[in-house]
């Protein structure tokens, strides 16, 4: 394969709580790491492709764990920039039976917030890439990762590359001035391939129906240029009981997957990004109807892997999809 | 929220088994501590009530280690009694599927069992109280504690304090020459609120009835001081499968709350203790149908919780009840 | 009780990825220690029954780590042969929800595969022994092995030792020159009592029919020396859910075990080790559906244990077959 | 003992990489609570004195694992302020042999830092009080802090409480306007008690001399107020062996401790905080040269105790200065 | 080598704080086993020696731990004798730098204690021995094991088996009502190698002289059945650095080992049952010199070994004693 | 710095015994990788170097788990050959005061010997080198890796890119039929920079003197293409202490670097192949004298880190270099 994805946004370190402790009582943390995009590049680079990801990390040595961590799952190093300043953090506090996981955020005023449009070297990122993505995390950050996001669609769209967004509505974070439909319509009119679910595209586009292939219709009466919406739809029994759907409209058609009942989830987070980079996969190399599935099979296989990034590769994906090997004790 | 509970019991150190090896084979324990009634203190601390629990400890380190666990958990110091002796200790080991847990107690001639009544200071621990609980396994262990136990349902009287107990009878202990008929009756005589099961009531009340509601109603007969009683009902398919309902009889009615069905159970030790602070809150604080609700739901989550002391909080019960956030991620 | 069985075979270093975490990130191993037929000694071991294990290890700090594996588990060192050389090894990666175990070997050129039958101390090994057991594994290692098995076979026969083989075949051995049927066929004739699947019949045996009452006259047809036929029927749902039955055909009838449902299953490795183990004990001690439901329920605790072996007692498997404890706490 | 100590400070998370890895590798952290001024009064709390901690923590559940942390040290709560905001981190990899200990700190808009004045119950916080102590660390982080450490000393004035203060240079903080030349002094005027070395007293006070006693007298001219003057010496060999003396001048005559040879130093954090609260301690209970002798005697056996804080009893440090039990096996 | 040695004494179960915290911090243990005759015991066994041991343990799953460190440690089970009761636990803090290390024991009214003469089967444990050892620990236990020691060295004498005692006063034991005087007289005028310092010698056998040869010649006076008499000299620095040396007295003449200084002790625990065993196999196997140099580097090797057993080789002691190998990497 | 080194050898999984446990009582391990050349090329690259390392490794994912190392650490993937196989280990029994570290080998028949000459692109791999290293290890293995190293070196001749070789001669490998004199002197005569001690000199080279420098001259006599030829002098007291010196003879000079004494020793292993890379950065980029002193001080901070390999910075080696930093708390 020769396929290379391009990808921006920030990378957090995640610190779980172990042994289902509470955040309260922990005594350790186990080190992860994960940003949505990031997470998307990488579960590309395990399905075989090239991913080279744009983004900003600190200058001392917990950036440099992060540079190896990167470097370890493929990840090209042409997007990193190294510079002074804080790396965000999220603490994760796992869930159990009836009682939610928790998520303490602790990302502002991050190094990747000051990234500017110039200090990427926007030639060496995008050398022989056929994908561009991003999130609606990265703009809500700051106006200077705004700019960056806009820049990065435009120098994709220069080369021809094909993008796509997943547009992430975060209440938490759009506190730099700007409000998402003052920002994410103008990136959207940039976009190929966009995934979101109601609350996502309320907030951020201002469009709204009951029903899903009428919300569908409305995004592309709206933005002509996206050739497929799509999302999965996870039906939360308690914190290790989920089942997952994932839908696709394209071409004024609604693609449904096959629905999986996930038991015994071992870490859910992280999922939706493996189903966009299941998405990214089927666009670019199978069938609408072949790529729903693909793009459920990543996302289960992910909530059998313990932190934010899916590590399945292309043929695990394609056992799943077939059946195959489910439950089995492969020697 | 300006309550207060006085407590009083053993506080155990839980030595557990890790990563699911069996007694006979462990390299190392993980360490927690508990006790029926400071389990039920604890809780009731997690939902914003004061605490002051009555026991003794051994004056040496691990003693102090016990302290440090109670004042940690907001338990204030006022009803902590130090002197020399033992800690008690129980062994767990935890099952799995149909594999059963087993416990293995090494808690005779402990500090607690030689706490004496004249130890305590009753002013400073009834000091702005509105509740006092005790269980059955208190004057199970010796003469002296037993003693102790009548004496605080006299001090809790004597000031106007509301009283309950949990007549859990454990057939190990009462090696000390009383059975549990020569004691229970003279307590429960003093107590308003009574939890206790089938066994229970056989063993250290003498009534039993093939019907419930019939047992009930021979309880607050013989018992009239009685206002309530209750019980949790656990259906038990494996060890981590378990469905949890609880029942109350007040008011010669008989209130039933919601059954929760309990997949991947995490730690079902103090499930009891935490039905028990839920229904004391409940009594404190709410009606009827909410108070079996919301004690059904605090048991539940603790049994998401690893040690023997629920530690969730007033609002994440309620969200229970209300059904809300099960299976989210909260951010 | 009296009964000693003698076991014969390999004892690998089981290497497993802890943490749910996938073998390309490993940082850690946890290790234990198995093999079919020293996993069913031990099983035996763990009934009450003496055991002895023919096996070979090497002379270095390793091999000592085995013997004390077997010695902690009341295994007999009578047939235990030290030399120089490797011992075997096996990576375990744990599989979860959809996502399939996986076993990566490093098995060949061990110690075992070059044993030779005069470096066994025959007499010492089957002293007082009733049984001798072997699988299909050893006889695909070496030439060398396959004669010690037939050897073994020969010795028992010699001495009225009654005799069992699980004709587990394994396509990834067998590199030695020999076929399955040019050696298991030899062997089967001196089994008493023979464990094989329909993948194993026809590899092993040459034997295939499409109905499974049809295949078991098939093999006593063929070896009229046999007196029983056995199986375990494994239903896989995922990695942490199956089911599981045990049949066995006897004096032309087939007896069939209770359907167990296994949920948040622990270990399979050594599930079918574990079922072998309790056919034994109830061939020995039990009736024909007393000897099934005793082997099921064997397998079925096996899954709740870490590590190849089961470790259960009769007692336990006996409470289990009779439906009590499922689920409790035993204090 | 009957004496209360109040302090003032910041409470920062310490999360340490394990297992002597380096801080680019860490695939965990164990976490450790400290700050100057906390570790000055849970070592003295350690001790038997009371103590009040003046500082704010979040809202959220990681703040509330910090009030634990203080609780179960017998810190009191009447001066914790929980307010919105992010806690402090520093980063901590530990040096071995001739590779140095490294920090990362991560500790900019911190809750801490909008501390406020009136957020604070000065009479519940000094009530009983009989010392106040601060470091320059607190002035360095904002301006508003600093007019908290002005008013508490002030306040601690006010009540004829006695003071002292760590003035503790840190060239990496000092970043909202003022320099420490326009704020120490000012502090210092209300100081009873300084320690400093001579980076601080160049930087803090302005004061520099070679000799270490013209020094002391030169701050003594300077500031009348000061009743002692004292610091630690450190002798650096490598990570693990650190050679430590304390110094005191005092009515115009320097005291100096014995120079303990400190191998296999477990953790030098909070050693200088340590000693701190071993003068203090001794100004308030001691003589002279006995509360030098205490006070290295404390910090040497915070350097045998893994985190931030002084675990060690008075009976503890009073042994180590007898010279008892050093090495011992105490039954 | 076909020689046996037969131990009496209790087993405890040692749970360590692990990481260097302190008892009051701990949220786990490390679990070990030891006692000191079963670490003499054991450490022959490792040198190549047949041990059986004499004890009694719990009936349940925890008793069952203990056995299968024995077997596991090629300890025969002629001697253990099981039953109802308790095991006895000691908890031990590691010191560090000049923080001493601490125990705190929880050995009372264990299973042992109450062990009887007529539980032993005396034929079976002292078949083909060569030897007997008891401590002076056990007769401070109970009247019922004091018994049992008195018989079991009449049982050698019977059988001509030689004996030795380490005449070890533990002032907190002895509460059953006798005072060493009363008893260890009785027991030394049975054995023929005696070890003990001048505490022991002086409340076990009523003999202090300032000079220890004279110390020496008194013991053999009072006592002309005894042909050695030992001890090991540490000097302790720290609780990481001591010195020790290992002096003989035999046929009139005083013989020292070589002096070892122990940097960076791992684990003292045990040191001087380690010294009791090489002392044991050099009586039996080497001359004088050879005898306390081989008992000397014995305990030296212990120092680096985590638990309360030596488990170096006979071929690892007599490297060091020969000065081979030491800080070298053998490949 | 725009230098490229080229490596050749093997990537061995070192497995460790956690806790200084020793190896036959292990139950679990540690997981690092290494190799002797590996750890060189490393070292360079974490100096700021570029590396590409010729090897083969295992097509499964443990060689995945490689091939992340070497990413995650900066290698280049230009020289990885992926094919069937096994991959090599090693046991580490971690040593401690007078008890010696023991390694028990693993790697007979592994992947890597079965490399070939013609699997490797040459072009790739020595696209922009500088410098081409091997070890006496690799050519010990097989026939078909020593033809590998003789091409290596014929290549980087070919290419004017300098050669360095430490022929370091291990007794247990050699077993394909050839000896080291039949190889090692061939690939001597293409080898700019030579390192190898005594032991070394008298297998490879047949060359021996009681005197070093004269060693050195005839040396360089038999192999005049040599330009300088270095070794280092470890002097070991015990496990956790050893001092440490680099020689290297040039231009007719011994240069003689600074005596480390080191204490509390991490990690040995690969402390001679951290003394080659920072040989080799010295040859590039410094004079003699501050050669052999940069030289030992990478060696002395590789003591200092867990794993084969030194993480050192060419700054932290610089530090040490000029003596700064040693002992203190870098903030
Ligand atoms: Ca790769
Ligand atoms: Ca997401
Ligand atoms: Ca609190
Ligand atoms: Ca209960
Ligand atoms: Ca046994
Ligand atoms: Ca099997
Ligand atoms: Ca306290
Ligand atoms: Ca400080
Ligand atoms: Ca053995
Ligand atoms: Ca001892
Ligand atoms: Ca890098
Ligand atoms: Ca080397
Ligand atoms: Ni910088
Ligand atoms: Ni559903
Ligand atoms: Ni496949
Ligand atoms: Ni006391
Ligand atoms: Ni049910
Ligand atoms: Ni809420
Ligand atoms: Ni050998
Ligand atoms: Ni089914
Ligand atoms: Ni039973
Ligand atoms: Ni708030
Ligand atoms: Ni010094
Ligand atoms: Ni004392
Ligand atoms: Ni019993
Ligand atoms: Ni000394
Ligand atoms: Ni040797
Ligand atoms: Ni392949
Ligand atoms: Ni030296
Ligand atoms: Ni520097």
């Amino acid at each position: 394969m020769n396929q290379k994805v391009v990808t921006l946004g920030e990378v957090l370190m995640r610190l779980t709580v172990p042994n289902q402790k509470r955040l309260f009582q922990t005594v350790n943390f186990d080190v992860n790491f994960g940003g949505s995009e990031a997470n998307v590049g990488i579960s590309l680079a395990h399905m075989g492709l090239k991913n080279s990801h744009i983004t900003a990390l600190p200058h001392h040595d917990l950036g440099e764990r992060v540079v190896r961590f990167l470097n370890m799952n493929n990840v090209g190093n042409e997007g990193i920039v190294r510079k002074d300043g804080r790396l965000g953090i999220y603490y994760l506090e796992c869930g159990a039976m009836q009682r939610p996981s928790r998520i303490v955020y602790d990302r502002f005023d991050t190094t990747f917030s000051y990234l500017k449009e110039d200090e990427i070297d926007w030639d060496a990122v995008f050398e022989d890439a056929n994908w561009f993505h991003y999130s609606g995390i990265t703009p809500a950050i700051s106006q200077s990762v705004a700019d960056v996001t806009l820049r990065a669609l435009k120098e994709a769209k220069k080369r021809g590359v094909k993008t796509s967004g997943d547009i992430n509505y975060r209440r938490n974070l759009w506190q730099y001035g700007k409000q998402p439909l003052d920002v994410m319509p103008g990136l959207v009119e940039l976009t190929d391939y966009v995934v979101g679910g109601r609350v996502d595209l309320e907030n951020c586009l201002g469009i709204y129906d009951d029903d899903w292939s009428r919300n569908c219709e409305l995004v592309l009466e709206k933005y002509p240029n996206i050739k497929a919406f799509s999302k999965s739809i996870r039906d939360s029994h308690s914190a290790s009981r989920n089942d997952l759907t994932v839908v696709m409209y394209k071409d004024g058609k609604l693609y449904t997957s096959k629905k999986y009942e996930m038991n015994n989830i071992v870490d859910r987070i992280g999922g939706g990004d493996a189903f966009m980079a299941g998405l990214i996969y089927g666009l670019l190399n199978l069938n609408e109807q072949q790529t729903v599935e693909y793009a459920v099979a990543a996302s289960v296989l992910k909530h059998s892997t313990i932190g934010d990034v899916n590590l399945s590769s292309k043929e695990e994906i394609m056992h799943l999809v077939d059946g195959d090997n489910v439950g089995r004790l492969l020697r």
